[in-house]
């Protein structure tokens, strides 16, 4: 009987895996998301060891974790968007902006997704529920992904915010005035909820608050689809820089008057913890119930610049704008095709 | 009868098109620019349906983008750009400096430049009448597409800043002082056409102003050719991050008298904007009747600054500098050529 | 008998060069670390000359260096991230802040690590004790190494530290009052000491101190996996600069409270030779003998960070989390065999 | 008879160009600087016309440009360094600090050397009388290049300051209280000559002015050699970038006490410029004769950093330091064989 020894990683035999249901139409999102350079021979095998037999389950997290791969890739990417994003708003505010200012914010955010995108390059690097969204309607990416990823950067966001919490717990006791203390801007002047996620500035209406987030996510999935456009400039392996300066633009230009959320799994995961964590109801009611719109204008936004981009500028057959009827024949294919079969039942 | 059906686009037929007339010299001008990739079978192709007589023209958008393609490349560039640009400025400006500083203003437009190139490659990423120009003049880029590239960059010019003046109108009335109140700097100390436009410091002269512009459009257009030239160093797909410090050292150097307009479409299309959105004749008399300096010396500066690098580092056949007489006696050919006729009829 | 002559370098004979023990297992080492462009026919030969037999020893430096390239690598790299970081922090804090703020230190300490990467390539640009650490447990990078890195980065670091202090003597002198003063923070409001190695916030503590060293680790050490992984995105020869976003964002989002050393030997050398220029004994008391913590937390956040990717995002082989039971049985391997050949004697 | 037509650029016979005296060594050059990509192809033609016989010299300029065609990249690249250099001092000079600050200084100055570098790729990209002093030493670029380069970088960086100064004559005029009112920093509250060269820090002694600059041109080349050198990391294609961090690092961490000029030309052409526009001789006199320092300075540290790298780091054949006796038997080597030839007459 061979018995373990430090080198028997060389015994292994390599096999390629049989595509499993759930992980098997990965390979299709690679294509579809951020250039994402996908190499099966590394990940489609399986690892079967001579003494398997003996011990029935030693490779279940690695099946797990197949099945899971994207939903990880996805939590990681986001947490590291919020460790970053939500931690340089913390040190920008806890030490009253003597160790940053609003530049640094923009920083923090842009390099929040750049590295985010580098963590996650294996799901795609999407890290936001609108951008997956938008890829499902112009991409072909699968629908019955949407929610796995959804959940998943939902999570992750949720894990970047309380890591964050924790790391500056004590700081925001001083800030706060004692431990135990935890106010929203609005009802407070050293209100700390403003780390985790977005509040507007006051003098937005319901109106300019929605289209500043509906602005932001149009333009930021208007130059996603540019960026990955290799018909167009297209960015390649700086993606991620470019993405950096997509998102620190969105933030000096436009992030003023709502905190460019963009993002639903940014601003709600965030903000659920936060509610968690004992600010109070107050984190849904400030800016007269803003709490929403962050989680409805992203998608609005950004299925809009999709929608703009592949109209005026894209040409792959990948996007349904590009088929006949700007793909409206094909949604109502199946409505057709059943009223097609009626007719003419051959 | 072949009904559609969700899978139909792959049924279509795929066949090299024959190129038209006004989209067929395209191929032309992507190797004149910024090094546009491009990959004609993607772009050249047809889509023909089974169904297609049934329905004469579902395609017709098709063909109608391929006809302004590089129209609607250059108008989102150029309104990418001034999103980006005037976004930064308004968001500096309309709360006091809090959220942004001149450091900021620099950073939005360099990567509004970088950004509009990437969403503009198809038609070469000029965003900038300009810059046309000179390629023209000196990369045998076609001069009849001149009209069509600069109207397209001043609507997109146009758009960009309807735009941010919509995303901003709530702050700008409150830093104006009320709804309605918009005022041109210069006539008041809350003024607000700056988001748009520039206008030159107070203390400038005619001269000045213009050599400032011209010195700014005449490096924008050495640095351009020069981060094109593969025989020099040449940047190659790092283009657009290197025009994006091309732009921040033009803010951060020679961009403080003057506001570094070196650009008729982004400082006259805003501008008109501005007019028709209520600022009054202002906007043309302000600064002495600055408005014209930004619409003729970029086209003078870039023509010098393409000019100097042709002259002493470029040795490209496309440049007509590198032919006999420095393209002097290629501009008189069609004259002296009638005179040699005239004088040796054989 | 041939003399050397200008071009005699011509003349050599090169031939490749046997690997010797202590080098020759690098070649190992490129391919674990930061993606080193490793070019064996420029290293692996020597240089024999035809009047070798009469100079027996000509070339005993190089055989020399040719042992040390390693220790060198990582002593220049790690001085020049010293260079750049300890110097950006000494002036910052010598002019009072009018050379620069915390945005600066953000970026010298990025561009540091960028810098000290680009200089050390060729032994797998660690620069950092933890960092070879966590490349031994995770990536088979060998042991035996460890001690000859970890001395090499904290030569490095004490290299660097006592050039800033000699650059910056005068200024110091002038900050603190007076030639031979030398204080340190905690204890003086003129205080020098914090521009060689880290001091914490006042309010953080003990617990805090080490969880932020910590987390800002586990960060570090996670993204360097995911930037090497090229099965993720991968940052391939953009590394470099992907760390200098790394660094940057820690220093932006979590280096307020405790300075983000995640190094020790950019802490401990630093520190120890501030003790030694006359800093006195407080610089181990400040903080509450904070000094360990830079210490040890970087190699315990490394690891973490480490595992993390590995458990969850990483699918390549050499990591023994992807060997079964997670590695474990193969650490207990010898054990397990022992005791195997114990009963099965064969 | 052919006469010119438009087209008549299609009819020019190209031939490979013999390669002149001056010109032709370029290619040895190539390769030992910034990795310029050479396309002999484009250079090394000449252009034959057929009417050449009629009109003996129509290409005399472009016989004028090969001979001179390393000079003119060193001098527009020099120049382009300036530009953007001495602007951006002026600029955040002259309106005291509104429209930038030290932070804009060092980005102006790394961009000013990116962008140099882009600009002068065909000559390798020196822009430093001290770096083709090093390359001289080290890396075999022939000496009698270096006068040369050297008068055109001066001539480059004057050019620059004096387009500086006359775009920003009207400033000027306005911070000295007048025209015709031009101080040097330590005479004047209100001087501006610091635009063009630089002035150290006044409690500086002599020793440490330089120590300083010393240091910053051993860390320039050190750097240099290390980005060039693919069998370390190698910046490839990247190096302009890296040069514009590595500068904008020397101007953060070492750039406050002499300004670091660490270029002959960079210094004294401007203050050529500065003392022919009426500045007075208190541009030599101040900071106690400080001028000569940034002269030579550069020389000794751009050597002694060179040095380091290549006895420690470097492996290339190239260098001297890696021949037998560390190239000082090659340094004697025409002397020792005068010597042998005297004892061995054969």
């Amino acid at each position: 009987m061979a018995s373990w020894q430090p080198d028997s990683i060389n015994m292994m035999s390599i096999t390629p895996k049989e595509m499993g249901p759930p992980g098997s139409q990965n390979s299709g999102c690679a294509s579809t998301c951020l250039g994402t350079k996908h190499e099966p021979s590394l990940h489609d095998i399986t690892l079967e060891t001579e003494d398997a037999p003996s011990t029935p389950q030693p490779l279940s997290w690695f099946k797990l974790r197949e099945y899971c791969r994207d939903a990880f890739s996805e939590l990681f990417g986001t947490m590291i968007l919020i460790l970053f994003g939500d931690g340089v708003v913390a040190q920008v505010l806890l030490n009253h902006g003597q160790k940053g200012d609003y530049q640094s914010i923009s920083w923090g955010w842009g390099l929040g997704v750049m590295l985010g995108v580098y963590a996650s390059g294996t799901s795609g690097a999407h890290i936001n529920p609108a951008v997956t969204f938008a890829n499902c309607v112009f991409r072909g990416f699968p629908w019955r992904k949407l929610p796995v990823y959804a959940l998943a950067q939902l999570l992750g966001a949720m894990c970047g915010a309380a890591i964050v919490y924790g790391n500056y717990k004590s700081a925001i006791d001083v800030f706060e005035g004692g431990p135990g203390i935890r106010t929203v801007p609005g009802y407070s002047t050293t209100a700390t909820a403003g780390i985790f996620c977005t509040y507007p500035a006051e003098f937005m209406t319901k109106t300019g608050q929605f289209f500043s987030e509906f602005l932001a996510s149009a333009v930021l999935m208007f130059m996603i689809f540019a960026l990955k456009d290799d018909v167009n400039f297209g960015a390649g392996p700086l993606t991620p820089l470019a993405l950096f300066f997509v998102i620190f633009g969105i933030g000096a230009c436009f992030g003023w008057e709502t905190g460019y959320a963009i993002n639903l799994a940014r601003d709600f995961g965030p903000r659920l913890v936060s509610y968690m964590l004992g600010y109070g109801s107050e984190v849904w009611k400030a800016g007269n119930y803003y709490f929403w719109i962050p989680m409805v204008a992203p998608f609005l936004g950004c299925t809009f610049g999709g929608w703009v981009y592949d109209v005026f500028l894209y040409s792959g057959l990948d996007s349904p704008i590009n088929t006949p009827w700007m793909g409206i024949k094909r949604l109502l294919g199946p409505l057709h095709r059943k009223h097609v079969v009626l007719q003419n039942p051959v």
